[in-house]
């Protein structure tokens, strides 16, 4: 019996996925179903359903222009229609629509379906709880869940240019096969069993990306940066050993860890927006909307949502360079604070 | 009794170096002499002694232009005046004229003296027996040597970015004064009783930097580019646990182990060399010559002593990004074959 697999989120991110998941299923015919629906929110481009336009150009024109995607992804709109007989779900969509996605195809999934989540972000409840996506998942699909993390640029990725994931499973049982999912020459997956890790460094390096790009406005150079870059990274492994659980040392070592914390903080939107946040005159919500042609933000919001759970736990003294990333992107403290706060620790 | 510190070799980063430390003994004049010499081979620029126009316009106009050297920085080309009543001697010269240094200093130095080695680099006997910097010194000197390295590209040491860095000592009585020579508001310092990991770190890392030349050579982008640098960091990990002892797995995290690898990567002379070499037409020693001004090349020969010693333990192919280095850089393989190697891993 083979295994049918669907993505649900049909954005650049999802789209640059379908690239790589299109190719994985074509070459192993003997585990999957070689048909991948590719779920997207109904929507038209020059007055034509985009689902369709994918169909027919095998292109995202709106999303993921420019590349070819494969033609065994059939892109959709039908949200029971995609899930309803998947083996293995992809959640793919912005974490601000997590929920409500999972709310839509609950009940029409079937119950031996297992999701593997791509989405990055913390959220921090009025308790003081933190919540990633794979716990919103488990917690409305009531189904298995493993994580996708890594140095995963999204056009370069849709580009196939040899890079590098790593999956954090619950089971272990899963990862054997989720890693066939994806696993191309060009897209090499590692799988470890430590899912909270992969995930939160997915979320935490968003913050350490700040910083970086504040060193980049600020003009300071690749000394700087590397140190905060180091700096952050120890921030990010003490936060998961506080706040999250036994992480094994070795995942921080996998491209979720340190390799898509190198990529993020030289290529990743949440550099380019402090970046120019530097430069003056705009707030991060004004460049956000300017700069990122509709995607969203993570690093600040992220930032914002630790400091709470800092602030709350009396720990805001150890973690110097989340603190600083959410009180420069906040505009409490001037850009230049983060050079200080650097020079004056110990 | 105050500590007298003598900077051995006047080149760019012992030029860069002496900004830190004259900055650092001015600021702890009850721990140190505040004069801190600056021995430079005997060399004339315009007709006049290098060490006397520095005396003079507190420069080094020859090998770090543009930079105010503090004004209690007295050079000199006269050696045995330069180490004679010196306490620590901060060891900054080119490491192929390491071993004459010391032999020039032997017996002029107070027995009671420390070394600080900054010289980067791994040297294979015919015996596939591997030296670095502090066993030279330790060898010829008989004096305790201990190890900086970090993320410290010299021009922006020397305008005082703030950046961190590592030393590594062997025994723990030293770590606190070493400390103080170089620790500034803008240049902070870590010490681990690690000395070997430190020094090795230093070394490989421009192995790894010419894997990342080379991938930015081949136009591949960030995802690749992290990919290589995680890989050639778990390649060090290795390396020096199977070769060197036991490394404490936290001085990787310190500055000498994954900042320095990042700068050096992103900004270090191994990477713009290997970048220039893919683009085809001249040898790694042609561009060494044309592009970086009389400075020497590590990564190159570093790869290839590494390679004698992986060849005489036949673990070659459990290093196949250092390998790969090699077969490039001495034009055996073509730089392609780099993707060909990383796609076909696994």
């Amino acid at each position: 019996m083979v295994h049918k697999v669907t993505i649900v989120g049909g954005g650049s991110w999802g789209s640059a996925l379908s690239v790589i998941v299109g190719e994985s299923v074509e070459r192993k015919k003997h585990l999957f179903d070689t048909s991948v629906k590719l779920w997207l929110l109904r929507e038209e481009v020059n007055g034509e359903d985009l689902a369709e336009l994918i169909n027919r150009q095998h292109e995202n024109v709106k999303y993921l222009p420019g590349i070819q995607l494969p033609k065994n992804i059939i892109a959709s709109s039908d949200i029971a229609l995609c899930v309803g007989d998947a083996d293995i779900l992809i959640m793919a969509v912005p974490q601000q629509f997590l929920a409500k996605t999972c709310e839509n195809i609950v009940g029409k999934i079937k119950p031996t379906a297992i999701a593997v989540t791509t989405i990055k972000g913390i959220e921090v409840d009025e308790k003081g709880k933190m919540c990633v996506s794979s716990v919103i998942i488990q917690k409305i699909l009531n189904i298995p869940v493993a994580a996708l993390n890594g140095a995963n640029i999204a056009p370069e990725v849709a580009e196939k240019h040899f890079c590098e994931a790593t999956i954090g499973v619950q089971r272990e049982q899963d990862g054997q096969l989720l890693k066939q999912v994806f696993n191309i020459p060009t897209f090499h997956v590692n799988v470890v069993r430590d899912l909270q890790t992969v995930e939160y460094c997915g979320a935490l390096k968003n913050v350490v990306a700040c910083a970086a790009g504040l060193v980049d406005g600020l003009k300071f150079g690749t000394n700087t940066k590397s140190a905060v870059i180091r700096i952050g990274f120890l921030e990010m492994i003490n936060f998961i050993k506080q706040f999250v659980g036994e992480p094994s040392m070795d995942t921080f070592h996998e491209s979720c860890g340190i390799a898509d914390l190198i990529a993020t903080c030289f290529s990743g939107r949440n550099r380019k927006v402090c970046e120019a946040f530097v430069n003056g005159g705009r707030t991060i919500e004004e460049l956000e909307k300017e700069l990122l042609g509709g995607q969203k933000l993570q690093g600040p919001y992220t930032a914002a949502q630790i400091y709470v759970a800092l602030e709350r736990r009396g720990l805001v003294d150890k973690y110097p360079l989340i603190t600083t990333v959410h009180k420069i992107c906040s505009q409490q403290w001037e850009p230049k604070m983060l050079i200080e706060i650097l020079c004056s620790q110990k």
